[in-house]
């Protein structure tokens, strides 16, 4: 009995999730609303609390799978590049980061939309799937700076996803920086060839 | 007649700017409000919109005063350090960022909110004064690239602004970059110690 409640949790939690994955890579966080996603789900909309704490927690779910299809899409392409060198696997990263972007903008966007707009605390797994990003970066970057110490590996490995994520944003959002976006290739593999340890 | 009107137009749309400016240094684009300014500039709410077209014109407004005063905020700190080797001088000016940012959070953010959030026009004194933050920067790339082409100069500035401007967004969005402040400072120094021409 118990575990019967327990399956139609977790496939209400499930279908709810699925909703919310196609609302956001629509729309981005603003189509999740919780009447709405109740008449989707055809529960009632306190069904959804019972499941999630709070629309936060499952926009988290989304970008968790978010997270996760930008990592296959990063490994997808590194893994067609021939060239294994740091600086071609970076530049292939940095690339991938910006055609994902592209084509996923709304999903893309609320990866960060929800952080700047929650206070609550993030889940370990949320904080793993970060991590598990990161590692991939962190590779090449050790490779390109044999003699930074570790830490200064990690600084570099996020001031450098960082970058790229500033190149991306400001990019997409046309009139700041104003650079053709065929262009934006070309400002990603700029930056990262003229990266050197030379310090 | 005409002129007293005209001076009347103009002594209500610096008081508007001064009062938006003050709100955005509070609390963002968030506080710009009609009802609240005009009660604020004792007009009527229909009055605003006798000197600004919208209420982003308002804000670009405030928006201009604050790119004046990052201006400012960055030459001071470049003229403040003896150092003047290009690597140097480029470090000064993406930490005096990260500190305007700092010191200056919400106007900062509406910089670029009001960018994320309109579709109009962007006037051109805007460009403008966008421009001469960037020619502060276009100096020190040049002469740390020598052999760039005036063309990548261009895109190595923007690049490398959109890049510090990434790490100063995460990481004062503390649950994604996860590099507390006091890194930050070290991670753009190695960034930007890291790039040289070897392309």
């Amino acid at each position: 009995m118990a575990g019967k409640i327990q399956k139609k949790r977790e496939d209400l939690r499930r279908r709810l999730i699925d909703l919310a994955e196609k609302r956001v890579a629509d729309g981005g966080i603003q189509q999740i609303r919780a009447r709405e996603l109740a008449k989707e789900a055809e529960c009632a909309v306190g069904a959804i609390y019972n499941v999630f704490g709070d629309l936060n927690e499952l926009v988290m779910a989304v970008n968790g799978r978010t997270f996760k299809r930008l990592g296959t899409y990063v490994l997808e392409a590194v893994n067609a590049n021939p060239d294994t060198s740091p600086t071609a696997v970076l530049t292939t990263m940095a690339h991938a980061y910006l055609g994902f972007a592209q084509s996923n903008t709304p999903a893309w966007r609320t990866l960060f939309d929800l952080e700047m707009s929650t206070e609550q605390e993030v889940p370990e797994w949320y904080l793993f799937e970060l991590q598990q990003l990161l590692a991939l970066i962190a590779k090449p970057v050790a490779q390109n700076f044999p003699d930074l110490p570790p830490g200064d590996v990690e600084l570099m490995t996020r001031g450098l996803f960082s970058s790229i994520h500033g190149i991306v944003v400001l990019g997409l959002e046309k009139r700041i920086s104003a650079v053709p976006t065929d262009e934006l290739e070309r400002m990603i593999s700029l930056i990262i060839n003229s990266l050197s340890e030379n310090s």
